[in-house]
């Protein structure tokens, strides 16, 4: 049995009956939004989100009907940005499919962002739920900040390392803070553990998106679907970098941010991966990321152990051990 | 004294003290974004939909601390809005500068409608506004279910009429008359005005997008800031081709639908054109958009007389009346 599948068993039934669910509030009368949002849930994405939140719930005390549209809210949230994502990065594959982008095109990818942006917004509405609107308006909002606040950095080839923690915080982190906080808050109203639940959301998302930038480096193409070295070409300087460039002198490092700066070939993204190799980048960005998810943990021991709570210790590791 | 000028005096304190509140829940700490989101404010744009808000508010009461929430609300969701169809659209012009996107990026301009929509949303959450929220959702859910069916009836080069209609409801009139019963809402709980105000936008927005839709065949191009035949382009059949065809026979209309089909050539948009003027599709049409107006307005007559609802009659008048 695969390691997802052990940690997904508590709420297996649920996650099942959240797709039926999922999939019945898309239904609409307009034949070709209709026709766009089959071929998007054609391929089930990962569900890492909707499982964070029923585990959240049960943790604390039991699934109901309203960890489900907190559930659906988010994931609708969360198809719609990346559905965002692939018209801004022109991306023309999504799941081993293409992309919406590239089967229809950016006007029908932008609309139907928005229409799912504007649905998850209706559910939460609907059904009276203003506390999951509050968490997660911040944490969108919080996510297009993080965007803009990396474009700004990669422009400046800023190699703080607080301020990469402040973008892969508002970027990735956010969200699946809020995804702890919106299933605590489905079953109870208690403070400190929704105050607790947060903080562990936000470590294992600040771990979950290092080990993403890792992936950059050492990566296979065919597994993690995108080129390795994609960051570089881009211009984002991540923790596996910024670290290698605090081992090595001022001047050194300067050069490597040149190369970074003006790079265009090959061998250019293939000489900052290996200096960053040899240069123990990759070791420390993973020291780091398990630090996180050690202190994520803790905080679950401070919870009554249950079924959940095993599955979410195995899901802390499973994000800084896994190869996609 | 311009027009619009008129329309605007008996809540023109309040417009200004707008614009400064609007800056203000903009502020950021990310240099990138305050610099993208100063340029955008740069060139302040009509206003018309705070304007209904306080005009809506001051027929029914008066203007206080909630109707700014909801016209702050509102500028909001309309501006992320605008940016979001200069990326889908290519537009590199917008209020007679350079879009966001031509003068930055594509992701820039998604990334800057996505806050603003969220920074939209967290107003309302932030003040309590959870009906302000609902039915401007309900808004944007209509906005892009009705782009899309706009292009899908192109597609299909449908010329029903109702079809017309419900898309320029769901597209352009949804949000106008949520403006009305949001500024409604502000003042008064009263059901009965709020519907009357709801139709009363709705009737007013219908007319709006007609207005506009004539421009496409007799507009200038330097007033109206896109060429003229626009719509035919991109195969849009708007009301003025619409009636224009039900004047003729099938086969004549037929011919008419395969050259808007096919059209390439600047020639054929101008056959286009010629056959909807000579066949009085926009007599017809602004017919239509009048009939919308004096709907509209004999709904204002139910309320008090006040200089409110004045400047609302003239702005009715003026929505069919103005010329870019």
């Amino acid at each position: 049995m695969k390691v997802l599948d052990q940690i997904t068993l508590p709420v297996s039934k649920e996650l099942e009956k959240f797709e039926e669910y999922f999939r019945s509030v898309l239904k609409t009368d307009i034949g070709l939004l209709d026709t766009v949002v089959r071929y998007l849930v054609s391929r089930k994405g990962k569900r890492i989100r909707p499982l964070l939140i029923f585990l959240s719930a049960n943790l604390v005390g039991e699934v109901n009907e309203r960890t489900f549209i907190g559930a659906t809210m988010v994931e609708l949230l969360h198809t719609a940005t990346l559905v965002h994502d692939d018209v801004v990065d022109e991306a023309q594959e999504r799941r081993g499919i293409l992309s919406i982008n590239a089967k229809w095109n950016n006007k029908i990818a932008v609309l139907l962002g928005d229409f799912l942006l504007a649905k998850g917004l209706l559910i939460a509405i609907e059904n009276n739920e203003f506390e999951f609107l509050h968490v997660l308006s911040e944490a969108v909002k919080l996510m297009s900040e993080g965007e803009l606040l990396q474009i700004q950095t990669s422009r400046e080839f800023e190699t703080d390392e607080n301020r990469y923690f402040e973008i892969i915080y508002s970027k990735t982190a956010s969200l699946i803070s809020a995804c702890c906080e919106i299933g605590c808050l489905s079953v109870t109203d208690d403070k400190e553990m929704r105050a607790k639940l947060k903080e562990f959301g936000k470590l294992i998302g600040l771990a979950f998106q290092i080990r993403d930038d890792i992936f950059d480096y050492i990566g296979k193409t065919s597994i993690i679907g995108k080129p390795v070295g994609n960051d570089i070409r881009e211009k984002k300087i991540t923790l596996p970098l910024i670290y290698a460039l605090q081992k090595v002198s001022d001047k050194e490092a300067k050069a490597i941010v040149n190369i970074v700066k003006s790079n265009k070939k090959r061998k250019d993204v293939k000489e900052v991966i290996d200096f960053v190799i040899e240069n123990d980048g990759i070791g420390s960005a993973q020291a780091t990321a398990i630090d996180f998810i050690n202190k994520a943990k803790r905080i679950l021991q401070e919870f009554p152990n249950n079924s959940a709570r095993e599955s979410l210790l195995r899901l802390a590791d499973y994000i800084v051990e896994r190869e996609k």
